[in-house]
């Protein structure tokens, strides 16, 4: 497939035109290059087709556009897709990242940018270069690459999608009974990110049942309601749907429903159990709805548009978490640049019915309070979570959280001592941890405002975590810039929590990269994740893919050590789901 | 304003590789170009921004591009708009007419895309050259033109159309009861096109009231719920809100909602009369809700997304007619190029429920069945008419007329001797006229088929028409040919409909055009449209703009001239809109 970018007509190779180039480049290296993740250096093998390898071809250039010969920017349209396009953009408009548009990027400035791409920012921009994650020669493509227009990235839509669709094994074909010994609702299916894989570990045994083929970076898993099929997509827009009531648990059908996405859910609602699956993509800023025994793509809906509030038109409104109501047959979509959040009936496809609520740009991740009518989604960018009422279909509250850019996962739903029923973010900006009010009935003076808000371990945090049977808060770090803190996680004793809004709780810090007893790397701690029972709470520890990874599970009561698991074929293992806890929304 | 075509970094004026360009237009005479109407010249003066008045740049020429000037770029971006987008689509990708993106007219090449343009083609397209619309030198510029890739035309989202928003006469300003002597209900609004006017013209006396300006070339008039406020909208997205309480009816607010446009609508369910006005546009492609008081604009609407059966994305889906539900308060939003029909319910715009029929491409005009509940649109393109239910949003049927590109207008309803109530349209593209059941109650049998068709005057028919109190239906063949039969019009005794469908039933002719007694010109007859008694039929005659017009009135019951209306200010009279007819949907 060629993209062909706007009026591209011709290429600087063999151009007379080139002479006047300004911005010469180093020539580069022409073995193959490494690839990368976003962690540490990745090996994956794409089997689809991706961004990176459809062939584009440079947009026409003028005579003060930098030079770029057609492999260079082939290669830097890889590399973009690989690590610049999930903050930047496909089109590079921005989002978490800021627009990298010609217009910007030329008022800065090669050597500003290469000096940018090389060291970072405290912003949040990662230091590729220093960190050893692009060589010196990418480093100096990629500011020429930003120069540039982008390339029109390729329409996936219906043709394509069939393309992309296999069902390996037909639901005929499939067994009619679970045929193995697996204690399914106690399955951990944890993504390993740069392996291009999951892994099927027994929450009981620690046992690896499976290490599957998926997309690239897995995003999430999601079970079926009824916990039979597992659905996990990548960012390269790869569906997988595994059978867990095979003998050995394997792919059954793939599609591929776009160029990038994040998401993936199942149909939950009475009647209408397994019958579908949803798929949302980054790129084309699309969903599509399919067959749930099957992945038959049935619908596509675009979800280009106005910007909620300024309604101005946005190309590139990418779809972020997807949930399954429980209150109606609807799938809850959340559209990050233009702020909406989408209910989509899918009781007639034919005759679709959607109702699309204004709610807050940059939404990303969130999930049910403990009741599961309501939905808390965080707008990081805004600092906001924005609360939809799943049995009104209505904005229920937009609240700041008072910290930066929320990050909650699905959040975690514990009741407090004080507060009662609340609903809980950390934050990637900085330490504080938030907790909502989620009980209107009981506790109406506390309901969808900010409670209480304290400080945990420190900034970066990805994950927080409870479990109805646990009394203790987890809340991960990640992405802080101290070793030490990146590899721990703040722990907090929900029953001591107080009601004096100036006496923070106090925590306990579990070293749980020190537990895991890595000698090489520097492991980032990330995810915790209850079995099904509520008792043990698991954490990846998430090494370079060249060096060993673990995970580690605690014992939820006594908070200490329980087992680590290690196993060659656990590669970069980051974010973790039980099938129980996943199918039901337990968190 | 400037729009910017993709990566356009110069124009070939003063640039070395102008030289390298191989066809050479002539040189164009610098005086002010006549302006032209899709019919004769017209002399229409915007008095708003259109995309014929934002200075565009030539996208990146290359070395076996046409040469062009800024200066006839910019020309050809004027006449286009004009003369062609209504067909081709702003961005060339074809509806009515072919596409005419470069890589299809290249294909074709300069030579035959000029002799194209010059002489015609009997599939429809007009004859611009030998009709003397378009000048030997504008063929040549049109024809180089079109091998060009298409400027990228600008958005047109809240901003812009905040700025274009106007308010002339408060709401507190207004009358609070009525200040003239007009019988309103028998008012009848009629298009000036090229003059860009409208006028009220007395359906009792036949004086005319008022001559409004409006946008150009104004597609229908709409009337609120309660009578009093009228709206239109023009082919350049301008929208007038008339004030018909006042002394003499005047603009209260206008606004421009995009680019081009053909549709607009007010509210009228129970509880939301004269509540909500609706617009929707060519380009951008989108709708708009506003205030029903004031225009104010509430919530954009984007119709970009994918095509209903082909499920790709589709850049264009242009907003053809709106109708307000009289079962829910909802609009039905036609949605052409991706054939979809949307029902938007206009009573949360911040929670904004809309469910979207998977219908047939290329939805155009259409009408509702006599009990309102059903609505009936022309896929013309398709040969089709789509059926949906407004009660249970959903599609009832799909039904090929066995004509060519059906054009109904609003269609025809009435109750035929043998098969009952039936819904009936003429063809653009053929004589025939087909009548459609349209009571599944009362005769399941003939429910949303075909059950009977048969020929009038001839092709190219726009409009039928009749009303519950005629026993004649009208067919007027304005675009047909033959000039006789364009100034005639065809009358059936629907009485006289039998149940042999190989017998055509027998039709008096009714030769307008000679009544009018127009001494110059060729003027087309367009447009039956009834007094509010139903007593009286109106057609417009309508000549070239620098040529006398008239619009003729006949006597339903007699078939006999009542009157001809002739005034210096009736400039190419087009469609007209009686104003309780409009406002209840009769038809």
């Amino acid at each position: 497939m060629t993209i062909r970018a706007p009026h591209a007509r011709r290429t600087l190779l063999g151009s007379a035109a080139l002479a006047l180039a300004v911005l010469a480049g180093p020539a580069l290296a022409q073995e193959k290059p490494k690839e990368h993740g976003d962690g540490p250096a990745a090996a994956y093998e794409p089997s689809m087709t991706t961004l990176a390898e459809i062939q584009v071809e440079i947009p026409g250039l003028g005579p003060d556009d930098p030079v770029m010969t057609q492999e260079e920017f082939q290669r830097g349209t890889e590399i973009y897709f690989q690590r610049c396009a999930g903050c930047h953009g496909v089109l590079r408009k921005g989002a978490t990242g800021k627009p990298l548009t010609p217009d910007v990027t030329r008022e800065n400035g090669f050597d500003y940018i290469k000096s940018f791409i090389t060291y970072g920012s405290p912003a949040g921009m990662p230091n590729w270069g220093t960190s050893g994650d692009l060589t010196e020669a990418d480093v100096d493509l990629m500011a020429r690459y930003v120069l540039l227009d982008p390339p029109q990235p390729p329409e996936w839509g219906m043709p394509e999608m069939m393309n992309s669709w296999k069902v390996l094994v037909k639901p005929e074909d499939r067994p009619k009974e679970k045929m193995n010994d697996i204690d399914i609702e106690n399955l951990m299916s944890v993504t390993l990110r740069d392996a291009g894989q999951i892994a099927l570990i027994d929450g009981g045994t620690y046992e690896i049942k499976a290490v599957i083929d998926t997309g690239y970076a897995v995003h999430i898993s999601r079970i079926s309601a009824s916990g039979r099929y597992l659905f996990v997509i990548g960012r390269d827009g790869l569906v997988n749907m595994i059978d867990l009531w095979m003998e050995s648990p394997a792919t059954v059908a793939s599609i591929k429903i776009g160029i990038e996405a994040r998401s993936v859910e199942t149909s939950k609602f009475e009647g209408f159990e397994d019958k579908l699956a949803i798929a949302g993509a980054y790129w084309p800023p699309q969903f599509v709805i399919m067959d749930g025994d099957t992945l038959e793509p049935k619908k596509i809906v675009s979800t280009r548009g106005m910007i909620y509030d300024e309604q101005v038109y946005h190309p590139e409104p990418r779809v972020a978490s997807i949930l399954a109501s429980h209150y109606r047959p609807e799938f809850i979509v959340n559209v990050k640049e233009t702020g909406k959040i989408m209910f989509v009936d899918y009781t007639d496809l034919k005759n679709l019915k959607m109702t699309e609520i204004e709610a807050e740009r940059f939404l990303h991740d969130g999930g049910f309070d403990s009741t599961k009518r309501y939905f808390l989604v965080a707008a990081n960018a805004r600092g906001k979570i924005a609360v939809v009422d799943t049995k009104e279909d209505k904005l229920t509250a937009l609240i700041e959280t008072g910290g930066q850019t929320p990050h909650p996962g699905r959040g975690a739903n514990f009741t407090h001592p004080v507060y009662g029923p609340v609903w809980s973010t950390s934050h990637l900006g900085d330490e504080s941890v938030a907790l909502i009010g989620t009980d209107p009935e009981g506790h109406p003076d506390q309901a969808w405002k900010i409670v209480d808000s304290f400080y945990a371990l420190g900034g970066g945090s990805l994950f927080i975590k409870t479990h109805p049977n646990s009394t203790h808060l987890y809340v991960d770090a990640p992405l802080n810039p101290d070793s030490e803190i990146s590899a721990s996680v703040a722990v907090f004793d929900i029953t001591a929590m107080g009601g004096d809004p100036n006496v923070d709780p106090e925590f306990t810090t579990l070293p749980i990269g020190e537990w895991a007893g890595i000698p090489e790397g520097q492991p980032r701690v990330v995810q915790p994740e209850f079995n099904k029972e509520g008792t043990e709470v698991w954490f990846s520890v998430w090494n370079a893919k060249d060096k060993e990874s673990a995970i580690v599970v605690v014992d939820d009561k006594t908070l200490e050590l329980k087992t680590v698991i290690k196993d060659p074929r656990l590669i970069t293992p980051t974010g973790k789901f039980n099938v129980l806890n996943t199918r039901n929304d337990v968190y």
